[in-house]
Parts: C-alpha cells; structure tokens; sequence
C-alpha cells in the first residue's frame, strides 16, 4: 500500500556566539516541506523540488536528503522505493540549516514510515552523513537541535554526545535572513586552524556562561554569553550593514545578536515575543537602509523537533 | 581593643580539566592557618611564616596576602596596624592555589574584622590583587572558588563574572599531591599563544558538558567533560609518572582524573566517599613505586568558603 507523509523540520540557529561547532537551538519556523512517498520502484529519488531552492541536486550523492537516506537504509534495508518531494521556504547558505533540516525529514520520515525502529541519536547519525554534503565538515549544531529541538549542545564529537538544555519561558528569537547567499564551505574556510588562547578562554567561560544561564533562566547571563572570538570577526564581514544591524537590535532591547550558523541570517534573542518583534523590526529597519533586500521571522522556541502530518 | 582570629581557606582545584582560567572548586581541605590580629602601630605586616612555606617573603609586596589586604586598604582605609601569621599546610606550589588561599584568607579576615563593607564579589577583586604576584597573571580560577566554596565558573574576565555551579550530593575528590614542587609562573610559560581551533571546539564542548553535568548531578557526564587538550599534554610532562597515577585512578573507579590546577598535585572524582578513598589508594600506590613521596587527601566539596574563627 502506498503511503505519502509530509514533513517539517525547524529553522535553526547554529554556534549562538560563543558556541562554534558545538550548540544550536530550534526556531518554530520550518525552512521546507518534504513529501515522502513510498513505492514500489525500489530505489530513493527526488522527483521534484520547489521554491527558493539555489542549487540543491537531484543527484543522491550530491543531496542532504538522499545522502542521509541511504546512510539510514545501509543500516535498515527497506522493501519499498521512495519518492521524495523537496518544497524549500528557506534556502540553501541562509545560515538556518536548511541542508540540515532536509537530512532530518528525510530520515525521520523513512523512520516514522518504519514504526520507528531507531532513536534520535542513531537518526542523528543518518542525518550528519547528509550533512557532510552541504558544508564539507561533519558539525552537528544544526542537525542535533534540528531533530531534538530545543537548545542543544554537541558536547562531544568522539564519540557523538548531545545534550539537551533547558528551555526559558520568555525567550523568543528575531531572525533577519538578508536575501544574499554565503556558503557554508566558503564561511568555513574563512576560519584558521588556530585561535588564540586567549580568545578561546574568553569562549568556553561564554559556553560556560550561556548553558549556566539556560538552566538558571537568567536572561542576562545568556545575553552576555553570547559573544564570539572566533567566527564572527571574519564572517561578519560578508553580511552587507552587520554591525549597524547588530547594534539595533541591542538598542531595541535585544539580550544577544550575532550570526546564525555561517551567516547571512542574523539572530537576536529577546525576552517576551513583543520586544523580539521590536527587535525583528528595528534590524529590518537597519537593513532596509543599506538597500539589501532581506525577510524577518519572529519565532518561539521549537521543542519538539520535526512534525508529520499524514 | 585588640582583636585576633584565624581563617581558614579552603585548597581549590582549578581548571578542572576542561575549563583551564575559568574554572574550579572548593576542597573541604585547609591549605593553611592565617591569624590576623589588629595592632595600634599602623601598617601591615607579616610577622610570622610556619610550616611547608618554600620561599614565601615577607615583603608586603611580594607576599600574596599582604598584597591582598593593601588593595583592600587603599579602598577602605583602616584606623588599625595589622599583624600576620601564616601557617602553611599545603605550599605554594601544589597546584591546589595555597597563594589564593593566602590572598583571600585576609582580605576575607579584614572585612569580617570591619563587620563585612565589601561582599565577595568586591573582596574577590582584592585576593586578585595577591593572587597576580603568586602566578604573574591574572587567573581567577583558584580564588573565586576558594572565596565563594563550591564549583565556580568564571564566565567572563573583562568585566569579572562569576557564576557558582550546583555541587551533586555524591561528589568526592582524592587529591594526590607528589612533593615536588611545580611554580605556577613557570608552568604557564610551558603553554603557547595559540591553540588549535580543533582543540578549541574540543574544550568548549567539554565545559559546556561539565556545566550542565553539575546542574543535571549526571556524574557520567561531568566525568565524561573533565578532559584537557590544551594544558595537560604539556604540563603532565612536570609530573613524574603522571599517566601510569591516573590509570590508576580510572581503574580504581574515579569519573574523572586531571591535574589539579598547574600541578603537581592531581585531583580525581568519585561517586561516593568510599569510592574516592580507595582512588585516593591507588595513585598514592602508583606514585609510591616510581618513588615519589607524596601524600594524599579525600574530601568532600566546600561550599562554604573560608572560615573563621575568634
């Protein structure tokens, strides 16, 4: 019996400042639609893909969805074909894990198809092998918090080890996604192989600080947490008006800004939806005013992960 | 009216593994007695030194808890002369910050004598004071734990921000302390200016990993988190039979085992008392058959701070 399932996978913001490679959290924003269908041609292809998409390949060795795919059914193989459906809201090099949430629904999806047969932390296996493909490293900070929600940290990567934090009630995110696009290979090679120990002091105290500050709600320590040393110096340089962006959204009440993930897109966190939707407004302002065409989201806090709907 | 009383400081591990300048705790373990009596002739001065002291000076400026309390006294003036005793039981040198202990035990001991104008966070900025002639730089890791008791977490140096950590009930640490002596100053020369970014990402997983292991008491976590790539490659070299000692703490079940501060003495921690005695054995027998005399401490977690007595 065919069957068809339509999956959502969050919008996340990778690295929040002072965590490079190791925390995320998720946005209850959706960056695609993904159709998952079963049948009886065996074999995984992608049939169609929509909307703000850039350059996403049909090719299964080339896509975040079926690289991840077939890292799952190498483990579990299955008796069905499947089809997939690809309709992007958010593009690939917006700094939101876009490549990242395809490899999520495509394997949550063929999980859920199953009955489940793996926990998150093997999905999150699949998903990395997907990944790999878009950013030519294996960093987990967006496909963790993308499939577990919430805030997470990747405290280790040898082997893998996720946890997740506490959510605060009153946090509430303000994203600026100026419409250029930053690969996330090209931000990556941006950095060097060595930072100084000073300046990576100063971040594990900021880690430090900001999962002290989550399990203690205590918003101005995670406002002044979220500070970067390492990646932030040398991406913000290709967002067009960054530091007058940033500097809005702190005079409009923001407690933290910095780059999402590899950038273009900006996060800043709040405390109530209204001052986020203040903040969201004033970086559109900020970025209006330098001609760059840009979309703004104000978003809770995804605790849940990916949503199927039959 | 002349007025006399002892203070005890507590020994602190710093650096914890993962957190090296931005973290550390408290041991329910004396480093020293430090009588501070007042006197009518005006000044400070240290009258006498006892005990496992290696060269500590009598001169107000070198000397870490004469250095102290005039950073206290250039901000509150005080109408009395000040004699000081220093009985060292654990020396400078050990790793377990003796000159941290000395440099808060007195401004500690002058607040309390002036019915406490400054709280820690002001007091903390005075044994800064001492604590930079000990180890030629500025590291708050052993004073802030030592003045405040419990797991500290520095989040940020510039301006100073500490952060006291959950301590988990079952959590008990055997110090080894070989009776060798490692000078601070020297073992932060062994460290060079930069760290691999690879390194880095390492680390700030692990203090986010120790961080939220204290506040969930997920003793596989915090041990799992004590890990070092940046100080302990180079400075368990100064330690003679260092990784043959922890071995042998692993094996006798300790969750994690680094070296406490710049060494020489190392710290592990165990899940119950018990557990840490019969670790505490085991390194003690390691580093009896390399021939190094050495002695070893078990103790719970201070989380008090200093104490006084009159």
């Amino acid at each position: 019996m065919m069957r068809e399932i339509k999956i959502y996978s969050p919008a996340t913001v990778s690295n929040i400042g002072c965590g490079f490679d190791t925390m995320g959290f998720a946005l209850d924003e959706y960056c695609e639609e993904i159709v998952l269908r079963t049948s009886t041609n065996s074999g995984v292809r992608v049939v169609k893909i929509t909307g703000d998409h850039g350059e996403i390949p049909y090719d299964n060795d080339q896509n975040t969805a079926t690289k991840a795919l077939l890292a799952f059914i190498e483990k579990h193989p299955i008796e069905f074909g499947l089809e997939i459906e690809i309709h992007k809201k958010m593009g690939l090099g917006s700094g939101l894990g876009s490549s990242a949430a395809s490899a999520v629904s495509s394997v949550f999806g063929l999980n859920y198809l199953l009955g489940n047969p793996f926990d998150n932390n093997q999905l999150l296996l699949f998903a990395l092998e997907g990944e790999k493909i878009a950013s030519k490293a294996t960093h987990a900070d967006n496909v963790a918090p993308c499939l577990f929600g919430g805030f997470v940290l990747i405290s280790s990567y040898e082997p893998l080890n996720i946890i997740k934090l506490p959510v605060p009630n009153d946090l509430y995110c303000a994203i600026l996604h100026p419409q250029i696009e930053i690969k996330t290979s090209e931000a990556r090679a941006l950095l060097g192989d060595t930072i100084k120990l000073k300046n990576a002091v100063t971040q594990w105290g900021n880690v430090g600080g900001l999962v002290a500050g989550l399990y203690k709600s205590d918003y101005e320590l995670i406002g002044k947490s979220i500070k970067d040393k390492v990646a932030e110096p040398l991406r913000s340089k290709l967002i067009p008006g960054y530091e007058s962006i940033k500097e809005s959204a702190y005079n409009a009440g923001a407690i933290g800004c910095n780059i999402s993930g590899s950038g273009p897109a900006m996060f800043a966190l709040s405390v109530t939806k209204e001052k986020a939707q203040k903040v969201a407004e004033a970086m559109k302002n900020a970025c209006d005013k330098i001609d760059v065409e840009n979309k703004i989201y104000v978003s809770s806090i995804n605790q849940n992960g990916p949503l199927i709907k039959e």
